[in-house]
């Protein structure tokens, strides 16, 4: 019997909601390794020698490791093969990449513009900067809406690693733009379950996912 | 017989060259679709039907259209297993999307701030992002020169994705820093050979593979 896959994460690090998700998908047994970012444990030497870059996630499986969160998604999928979150044949594989690449290239660095200034206290000095970058996050999340208007997921009726790996950024988004402080912005982002309908109905089914709850970021419960 | 594979691509685009040199790799045979950007092709209605967002590159194959250069890679690896370029196990696998997603991750961003100053004539305006975004560069360039100190390959003893997905870029990089209107701002990454010698090597390499030819920008050539 081979060693337990380890899975180095941290509590709210939407990276790697990814791979506790795809590991809770594909009921891939694993130990959790939580770091506490407040500890700075991500850029401790034993850390550090898993990933140079000091990031979560990363795996150990065996002598095997690996850090970036699709890479582990990859090898998870060929490691533990069913259920199939990357697709069947070659067009299902080939949407569901489009899917993720598109949120890689168009969203996610708005995403980061619009809220690393409210998570790191620099509003309202960064106020445009976030408006701007709030825009762009809109057209995304319009787009995304449409993919789940006529199919439960968003690259059809399964889920796949496109939910998987775009969830945790639009749940990171949800719960950060409701915010009271917020208001006077007017990112045209809340309440979401108006302006986005569809995609909150998307949120609730990967929150009915099996195994769910123990991904849910442990410190956003008592906040 | 199904229908000749599609690629839309326009010359010079490192994405687009992503797709062209997958198909040479693995012999699939296709039609050339170059669009000219300088006739704006890329935002004709019929090329904006394909891809809702105009860019290349784009593939139809049959009835089938994809967009975004990782995707249509994927779906030609599973359309053509052989050569596999993503790997032959997990680990293969996993090591391939990891240098793809540093790739995209910490080296595209820092290339579009070094390069589109250069190719728009922002300069000296924008001398200072140029030299800030050319540290990262040399430093991501630096990593992926130590990938190729041992293998021929950025992943090991076998060409893979993750060449075909960042060698464009590197060689954009190349061509673009090798200017003499570039030598006062000393970027610190020309001559490339003195550099990054193994890369040279590298690049050296995958201009030896069958195909390549076909795939280089035309109009480099005359320029």
């Amino acid at each position: 019997m081979a060693k337990k896959l380890k899975i180095y994460w941290g509590s709210g690090s939407p990276n790697a909601w990814r791979v506790l998700l795809t590991a809770e998908l594909k009921k891939i047994p694993y130990e959790s390794k939580m770091l506490e970012f407040s500890k700075e444990d991500h850029k401790k030497p034993e850390f550090v020698a898993l990933n140079p870059r000091g990031k979560v996630p990363v795996i150990r499986d065996g002598d095997f490791t690996l850090y970036e969160s699709l890479a582990i998604m990859t090898y998870l999928e060929r490691r533990n093969p069913e259920p199939a979150i990357f697709g069947r044949n070659a067009a299902e594989t080939g949407r569901i990449w489009r899917t993720i690449s598109e949120f890689e290239c168009y969203l996610r660095q708005p995403f980061d513009d619009m809220l690393r200034p409210i998570l790191f206290k620099q509003l309202p000095e960064k106020n445009k900067q976030v408006q701007t970058a709030s825009e762009t996050v809109r057209a995304e999340l319009g787009r995304l809406e449409q993919s789940v208007d006529s199919n439960p997921w968003l690259c059809g009726r399964e889920v796949s690693a496109a939910d998987v790996a775009v969830y945790p950024f639009v749940k990171f988004i949800v719960r950060q733009t409701s915010k009271d402080e917020l208001k006077p912005l007017n990112l045209g982002l809340a309440p979401f379950e108006t302006k986005f309908p569809k995609l909150q109905a998307w949120m609730k089914r990967v929150e009915a996912l099996p195994g769910y709850e123990r991904t849910y970021p442990p410190h956003w419960r008592s906040q």
